[in-house]
């Protein structure tokens, strides 16, 4: 197996978490990671081992002066590697499009970025298959892969006429202390539809979804409320037993008290998470209810970290190393992905020996 | 016209506004409010020139502790009065119901009690008419009340096929700080439907009508996002204009930049409403939106207070002493319901001046 050399363009909340997902993988890892500005992820990146690379010139004279070493320009870096990541703050991504192409670099863009940025957005649960090979990748954002995973096994099931969800999104990461709100909820935008919709349509672009976004006074986790209605009329219990065979659904289980995202993350983090992370969708079990063909739930989306998985899938789509399911199956093992289903696993184990 | 003399039982967030709004009223005042503790709310009573009356001979001496006169205690001002209104804590109303009926004093009671607790639930653009002369009523709770509000005219104008609706609710009211969540997005209940649909089913049984409620760290408004199915296809220029003709429903123009709570709120202050009350539905105009006969909006509910003019036309109903139109006009008159309207209706002037 060749081990592929990754690039990480942009070293915050994305791009340091698929640094570490990367090097967790058995076919590939990281040649390097480029930051602007010589602050405390910076000297977590050095001290993580890996070859940091900077802006511009002006740049390494900064970082000198803050003591720590860089291995060069990012430039040098989009021409060593066989792939770059692109983990660079929203907007910023296309313009480096020009310099990743003028490299022949493939390129994996964040959901950040308009749709434009790359050949095909991407989900490694939806559309894989029509990815590999492209020459650059887009992941969609955090809500929409969050969405798209949810919506594929039921789409694949049981056919979909109709999706409505409200995203009641965090304000902020726990790092960015200049967002709000603060004790306020804000319809974010204030127009219907919002933006992750037509989002969710750049991976399905036949499915009917309308959705609305709220932002309030939380760094946590973006919960959303879905409202699927099916093309068809199937048991609650088979929709359940459908979405909890999806590796990177987390049907939660009742009896583990998980309330909100509070206690989600506090899970996370008992269990070993890396950085307590959640990268599945943490869908509330007790939540699934079906009304005719019109199926709810509550699910809670870990903004920080569920494309990580899918950046490491879109690595493997782009350089045509796996199949959709071998991909997800190794990113999955890599990354623990199953510990916490195993918990949920378990209780339906014991219930269908009471049934 | 008789001036109906009126108990405010329990001097909490509603039932102290309800004692004003009651003031202002020309056919009715207050004989007496009932306070359990000699607390800043009880001193602001007695400030304010209501007969203070308290729970038992015991909280007398209390009182008389903490230098504040009172009238007597609850039985006498229940005796005394035309009409009681309960503004107890949740489920406690429940238990002054026989003391209520003992006396033979019209009772009515808040959103908080079950719905078993009175003859008939009300809202005053709903069902006023059903509820005349009843032995007592149940204002609907603050978020019913937003609910019922919006409808009403839709169910009207054009029918309803379903309704599904998200309320992102405030952890608690700006006086509540034993209450929570902080830095979280708790599903609330976790289960669907959230009583919110079943309560909007006790003004109107037939009804399909799905609900999930989230609780957020705000302790400003509620935020509902819904969605209505109607029976017919209307343009969105006929909903807007539609709305905007209710008393009680404030559709909210883009131009005044109120982003969310916090802004709104400041703009009631600015308009001289009373505690900065909202006592009207804020439905963002700038966010309904029109996709086949599924409408969509933004709402923000006061729940300190939108249930105010709500319980002033429940008395009136109670004792037949006027019409809903009737009542309805002489409340938003006395509160000055329409000022923030008369803002919005500029807007609209200008518009249609400009077609």
């Amino acid at each position: 197996m060749n081990t592929a050399q990754i690039a990480i363009n942009g070293y915050g909340t994305i791009g340091k978490r698929i640094a570490s997902a990367v090097e967790l993988q058995p076919d590939m890892q990281v040649c390097g990671v480029a930051k602007t500005s010589p602050d405390y992820e910076a000297n977590a990146a050095r001290a993580n081992g890996y070859p940091l690379y900077v802006a511009s010139e002006r740049s390494v004279e900064a970082f000198g002066e803050a003591g720590i070493d860089v291995a060069g320009t990012v430039e040098a870096l989009i021409e060593a590697c066989d792939v770059v990541v692109d983990a660079t703050p929203s907007g910023v991504g296309k313009r480096y499009k020009a310099r990743y192409d003028a490299a022949d670099t493939p390129a994996i863009f964040q959901g950040g970025e308009a749709p434009e940025v790359a050949e095909q957005s991407f989900n490694a649960r939806s559309n894989f298959e029509d990815c590999a090979g492209a020459d650059s990748l887009r992941v969609v954002s955090c809500n929409t892969t969050g969405l798209t995973r949810f919506l594929s096994p039921l789409k694949e099931a049981y056919g979909i006429e109709k999706v409505r969800a409200t995203l009641v999104r965090r304000g902020g990461d726990p790092s960015q202390s200049d967002r709000g709100p603060i004790n306020d909820i804000l319809p974010d935008p204030v127009s219907i539809p919002s933006h992750h919709g037509p989002d969710v349509q750049t991976v399905f672009p036949d499915l009917d979804i309308d959705t609305m976004g709220l932002k309030v006074p939380s760094t946590r986790m973006h919960v959303h409320t879905i409202n699927v209605t099916l093309s068809e009329e199937p048991a609650l219990r088979a929709i359940t037993d459908q979405l909890s065979g999806e590796s990177r659904l987390f049907v939660v289980p009742a009896r583990l008290g998980t309330n909100g995202c509070g206690t989600l993350h506090e899970f996370a983090r008992e269990m070993g998470r890396s950085r307590g992370d959640l990268y599945e969708n943490c869908i509330w079990g007790e939540s699934l209810a079906l009304n005719g063909r019109d199926l709810y739930c509550y699910q809670a989306i870990h903004q920080e970290s569920d494309v990580v998985p899918e950046n490491i899938d879109a690595i493997r789509a782009i350089t045509e190393s796996a199949s959709a399911t071998e991909s997800r199956a190794l990113t999955d093992e890599a990354l623990g992905i199953g510990i916490l289903e195993s918990v949920a696993r378990m209780d339906r184990t014991e219930t269908m020996l009471a049934d």
